[in-house]
């Protein structure tokens, strides 16, 4: 029988380590995570296809029009969101596909796909959560208060979620998101296909 | 933080090894497994508060009027039912409980406490359950029949329950249950606590 992959949204705190974390499922697992597509100009070194699909201002409201995204949303004056092709082609080929997106979007995609998994992380404190902004080294104390200041709001949003992970040990969260993933392939929405065959089997 | 325990339904057709299983997650991990109140006669070697607790019919109808039951049934005279008391006292402590009962008794527990996850064990084929039944040797040819007749109606549960695990390979099937009941920890049902605590940080 063919499997297919999931769909998982990975949100969280600023600074509470979601992108290492999503590089480490990619590399140490094979998930594959979704690329986005933007109207902003290509930074140097970004590639196409690889970073994001970049796209004309035309080109992304048409996909918006013919309903190609999972969701988007409008940062200044520049369009972001993810094409459904891709991801749909992933899961179709069994690979379980990783969306990194924050909240509004994540809830967004939650009510058309309610399907997908909605995961949240968050650091064991506040802070914690102040420790590793600071230790980055490389943001004013100033934006670190915004993102405190943000982190503060978006409390509550954590309920909206279906699991929440405290990445206090990178390695233990990693492995338990794997573990956690690994589990949802047999939650029975993603069980249909097994359940029909088993049926079909026992009523031959 | 005191991390309190999950309740997992495990039910399954008739000959899929949820005995088994049950025992392996008992044994391997440490889980803990509801026992039963009965008003039938204890059988030899049967001890009170260990394979049952045995209730007079009065003792057992109290139970009822008191709702002190999370499901119960009577068969052939007899009732069965789970007590509350005990589950509550072990999820407390910590402990995960695993109920192994019937589907309908499972689908009541569910209707009761949605909080409770149900699991349901299937064999990869029919034509390996009637193997596995044939194999035990102890069973008559008609009354596998009747099991495997049983087992086409129950189809029909499935989609019913939450996660639906195939018992192909049993130490897999042990171990992918077991790393399910511990992502089930992170299920936001689970971790209201945790939201609320790391909520309350942020906010001081």
């Amino acid at each position: 029988m063919h499997k297919k992959g999931i769909i998982a949204v990975i949100s969280g705190f600023s600074g509470a380590g979601k992108g290492t974390i999503v590089n480490r499922l990619v590399q140490d697992y094979g998930y594959a995570i979704s690329i986005s597509a933007t109207t902003r100009q290509p930074r140097e070194g970004e590639i196409d296809g690889k970073h994001y699909f970049f796209k004309s201002k035309e080109n992304f409201e048409n996909m918006i029009k013919e309903n190609e995204l999972i969701e988007y949303a409008k940062y200044c004056d520049n369009y972001y969101g993810t094409p459904k092709d891709y991801v749909f082609e992933q899961i179709n080929n069994g690979i379980d596909v990783l969306l990194e997106i924050e909240m509004q979007g994540a809830l967004q995609v939650k009510k058309d796909f309610p399907d997908v998994s909605l995961i949240f992380i968050t650091p064991p404190s506040a802070r914690e959560l102040r420790k590793r902004l600071e230790g980055r080294g490389t943001e004013t104390a100033e934006v670190i208060e915004k993102r405190l200041a943000r982190a503060v709001e978006e409390c509550v949003y954590m309920p909206e979620y279906d699991y929440i992970m405290v990445n206090d040990d990178l390695d233990i969260c990693v492995k338990e998101i794997h573990q956690l993933l690994q589990s949802l392939h047999f939650s029975v929405k993603n069980q249909v296909d097994l359940i029909e065959e088993i049926t079909a089997d026992f009523n031959k």
